[in-house]
């Protein structure tokens, strides 16, 4: 993946996705003794950065698999954004979900036109009904974060924010299934001026910290952690990236998970997910290391249910 | 107050304060049938629309009053304002308030350098402490909403999205001690397309709609409203200039004021307070007089306690 093609990226989404903005805090700033710029991905169409990355993979399709539509297996953020992305642009897309998947996320990717398939609960029965529907329907399968357009799109929150502020030192973002991080470690590589990409790992979901250290794919043994969009494992297509162009994996404790998360919503006044607020739990567990520096701190997605707030 | 003066202000005020971002969202244009942006003054600093008040007016004294100090008597967002204002223009500030404030408030107060002065938690008390602290230590008082400065101050927010969206047809602002409501009037006469200024006010507190009716102040018997911010009256300053400027005044019930916060905090994804939901909630209660428009919503808010939810 070569700069080219994350310029060519941006272009391409640009019609379908919101610019987000980039947000700042003297409080937060004084916090962190940092100087933070915040992009906003919770105010990108339906909720997330995934929007982008979805759109992305959609656009890239050739007009045949376009009439085929799309499939992917998702309770998550990926299954209304590729909902959303597919439906701006005129493709049908297969959702296949977990018959307990909260109503709301059932109700969002049908707002969104996209046709639920459900399945029991497990791994690989999700796997097992989104191949079915790949089979059946001839629709094309998209992995929620282990997919070269899906990681291109991932990275133009990065190139957004490095486009206003060329000189940060660092860039923090979550890492859950990898999609981001690699996308934003080829941002950074790319666009940065010796930007440094760190991410931010529960201590319960740590496959990509344990995988810098070994230098090969590890797996979770458990996913216990608030930050459900990061319970998700690495991939094969965006390990290599992160082991080349991520400097560190920081991991964070559930209490500070939940402290940077109110400290957002208090001092920043954005409505962020638990998985968002990992980028910043990284930074301010390690802050003496950044000390003065200015940092870019993506803040990756806003759905969350208020009925269930963690304070 | 001309043209030139709310020009003058916005040059005054701009190094000490943020330029807030405009948000837009799909969802709530298709819900309310018309092109909405909202300006986001809950990104403000300290968190409100207030600090530009307050900023114009701590600067607008003469070197000798700002060697004095000012004082305000308030226990919302305008002595968090104030005191922030005059800290980062090198004033003493003086904020009264009464024993019983929230200590969240009194902290906030302090944290921005106020000095913080106790009364009893009547209007009669907070006046008179207010009246002695300007005789004994000289201190200038300025008003939260009914000062001229402080009207030109608020004005610059609806300036500002002008700026960036000329042909408004109209604008929405709560309305509570009437400032930033005739400021927002000030500049869609100014800046505006024959742009109208619509307020929203709570049943429960609809001074301004009575005073439009009978063309003189009318007072608030009650105040019950989760709307907090609105609880306080127009005052001989601004109400001529509402008078003269803003075309109506739409009156809500507490339960749309709820709904309609649930709904900027579900889809705009912004923590705004239940002042700030009034003016939306007026848009959407009336909303089939203002299909297909483009309406500018003033969010003027962010302060709320996480803690004590209306939903």
């Amino acid at each position: 993946m070569q700069k080219q093609d994350l310029t060519a990226t941006h272009r391409r989404i640009k019609p379908y996705i919101h610019r987000t903005p980039v947000l700042t805090s003297r409080l937060l700033n004084e916090i962190a003794g940092a100087e933070l710029y915040f992009k906003c991905e919770n105010f990108q169409r339906m909720g997330a950065f995934k929007m982008r990355g979805a759109v992305n993979a959609v656009l890239q399709l050739s007009e045949e698999q376009k009439a085929r539509g799309v499939v992917t297996h998702s309770s998550g953020n990926f299954a209304q954004a590729l909902a959303l992305a597919a439906q701006s642009i005129g493709v049908k897309a297969y959702i296949v979900m977990p018959q307990n998947a909260p109503q709301v996320k059932k109700d969002a990717v049908r707002s969104y036109g996209g046709e639920i398939i459900e399945c029991a609960s497990t791994p690989i029965a999700r796997e097992e009904r989104a191949a079915q529907v790949e089979q059946e329907k001839g629709a094309y399968f998209l992995h929620p974060s282990n997919d070269r357009e899906v990681i291109l799109g991932q990275g133009t929150a990065a190139l957004e924010l490095l486009e206003e502020q060329p000189d940060l030192a660092y860039l923090f973002s979550p890492v859950g299934g990898g999609g981001l991080i690699a996308g934003t470690a080829l941002a950074a590589h790319y666009f940065g001026k010796d930007c440094q990409v760190i991410g931010g790992e529960p201590f319960g979901a740590d496959d990509a910290y344990r995988s810098l250290l070994s230098g090969q794919l590890e797996t979770n043994d458990t996913t216990h952690t608030i930050a459900d969009g990061l319970r998700t494992q690495l991939g094969d297509i965006n390990f290599p990236v992160i082991k080349e162009h991520v400097t560190r994996i920081i991991r964070v404790e559930e209490a500070e998970i939940t402290a940077a998360m109110r400290l957002l919503w208090e001092r920043l006044k954005v409505i962020i997910e638990p998985s968002s607020a990992v980028a910043l739990a990284a930074l301010l567990r390690e802050k003496d290391e950044f000390k003065g520096q200015k940092i870019g701190v993506l803040l990756s997605g806003g759905n969350v249910d208020l009925k269930n707030l963690p304070f």
